[in-house]
């Protein structure tokens, strides 16, 4: 297992635009934090205590069957700008990347062959296990990361209290370390203005939302990363179960939102994602908010049938690649966001007209 | 010469989209107020007055080289949606279809042949010589007016005082009788915000401004109608002179703001020519308002050649049919404001459609 140097199309699986409800849900994660006995957390852990494990993680991952052949990535050697693609793929946080950029973090990206499944070394914790499906698939990708974590778990000390579970840095996710989350596309509730009776909802059972740019982003384009709160005092599989149950109930809610939304103001809805379409197609600067925006209007109207296009697949994509690092790496310099609004806007109508056949949008 | 019934494409010469500066000028127009001694004002005027003075005027116009051949229209007897799309064709006055809505006005409207020049009858004052031309074209549009002005002069007896000029029944046009004004397009001037300068100082030389919907309408589209505010104590000449002067500052500046902003702001200024295409392309609901705003930028962008399309005499019918009296003729009912929003968009999205070659949007 070595260092790659291409990053190009990794991480990206789930953005397939297929799975359960893809309609609605975009895509799965489910991570656990682990630690190793006998090391301080990363967070006050010397350059040397560093190393040291991710010397113990990576001979665990080499020999781990949920990782054979996977790729590694040792942060601290990474050019910035390709650094930041990780962010933008959500492989990494914010928080991993300013430490990383010190080149002291040890840290490093783990992912096999197939995307789908990974570790994080040196973030916040030692170890983030984590998994990712495409759509609705809490159950399926919960497996494959508890698969991960019993074969990793066999290799490596744990640091596992008896009462309070799995430890880890933030007390927050002490117990049992998972946080599995759903990236969800609520414009029906938004748009009947139900949307924060059901986030209120979320919150009374122990679930919390983020926006689409992880912790403490606004929502933008109507995507909601629904997760569990709580860590503490439940079985994983509970915690899995109950996200899974309420984000089927926030389904189905989206679900009738988007049928009164298509029987009581059809227009309204047609216009709305045909401009976002006729906006995306032909605008010359175009900041990733409002990319996002304009995107959860196409989305929903590929999704109710009144576009014909683009593929599920194609928003997928620009949603990534058409954020700046992924624009900047394209033209092989750093942009300003003003540089980057314009080959944003470029690279969205290219990627749209790709999908189109000759006089769909009329 | 007799009532015709189809008004299809009539008194629309002026659409065409050629004549000078018509990058900037759409359309000129001179118009002479004239009543006929002996007769009262048409707002006084009784049913039998405003006969007779109809069919002396028929008498005249139907003698009026300037006129042969031309095609007369009684106001009273039209379908109140036909007399819509006089109005929605700048060819009548709301004041005169409020008039002629009761069946007693006795009002007509003349057009030659080619659209050129015409009359009102019976409108606010007796006659309403009037013409047209393409583009900025005073001077020529002035002659044309002021030889049918003669020519019925010699066969009509004009109520004329020694020392005020023509009599007319609204003080302001008393004098002359003449108004001669340009529709001009002067999205520039308002998007570096210096129009409010230029119109102060049109209202210091003695002009005015309206919107495109005429007297008391507000300015939308950037489409400003100027036009002479005084008609006493100057000659015919002199005030069509000085409105072409003005006009030609007008036009200067205009033009050198649009200068500044290819200069200084290339990337916003193509980003909202196309975004307003982009809209008019794909929106399922237009007011009248945005495709007149829209279309505004679809102008500036052909105008600097920043859009390969639409053709500006497409624009020129769009601004005209796109209306509401227009798309309610052609789906033949009386549309409502939300379906002729929906309407609207779907004749504006097909109308482009046929200017546009392959991939130009891209």
């Amino acid at each position: 297992m070595e260092a790659r140097g291409s990053l190009d199309g990794r991480g990206m699986a789930w953005l397939s635009g297929g799975g359960e409800e893809s309609e609605i849900v975009l895509s799965t994660r489910v991570r656990l934090a682990r630690n190793l006995q006998g090391f301080p957390f990363p967070i006050r852990a010397g350059v040397e205590d560093s190393a040291r494990v991710l010397e113990r993680a990576r001979a665990a991952i080499e020999a781990a069957d949920s990782l054979a052949g996977a790729d590694i990535w040792t942060v601290d050697s990474m050019e910035a700008r390709d650094r930041d693609l990780l962010l933008e793929r959500h492989l990494v946080s914010r928080e991993l990347l300013e430490r990383a950029s010190e080149g002291l973090s040890h840290a490093a990206l783990v992912l096999s062959t197939d995307d789908a499944i990974g570790v994080m070394v040196n973030e916040e914790d030692h170890l983030r296990l984590q998994a990712f499906g495409a759509g609705f698939a809490l159950e399926d990708t919960w497996r494959r990361v508890d698969r991960l974590d019993e074969e990793l778990g066999a290799l490596l000390p744990f640091a596992f209290h008896h009462e309070l579970g799995y430890l880890t840095s933030c007390p927050t996710n002490v117990g049992t370390g998972l946080r599995a989350s759903v990236l969800i596309h609520l414009p029906g509730l938004v748009l009947t203005k139900e949307i924060n009776k059901v986030l209120e909802g979320i919150s009374q059972v122990g679930l919390t939302y983020r926006g689409f740019h992880g912790e403490g982003s606004e929502v933008v384009g109507n995507l909601f990363q629904i997760s569990n709160q709580t860590t503490l005092g439940k079985t994983e599989e509970d915690l899995v179960d109950h996200l899974a149950r309420v984000t089927g109930k926030v389904i189905e809610y989206e679900r009738s939102a988007r049928t009164v939304l298509l029987r009581e103001a059809p227009t309204v809805l047609e216009d709305k994602v045909w401009r976002a379409f006729g906006i995306l197609r032909t605008s010359r600067s175009l900041s990733t908010g409002e990319m996002l925006n304009l995107l959860s209007g196409l989305r929903l109207g590929v999704s109710l049938k009144l576009l014909p296009m683009p593929r599920v697949e194609t928003l997928n994509e620009i949603l990534v690649l058409g954020q700046t690092a992924h624009r900047s790496r394209e033209v092989g310099s750093t942009l300003d966001e003003s540089d980057a609004d314009v080959a944003r806007a470029a690279y969205v109508r290219e990627r749209l007209a790709e999908d189109e056949t000759p006089r769909d949008h009329e």
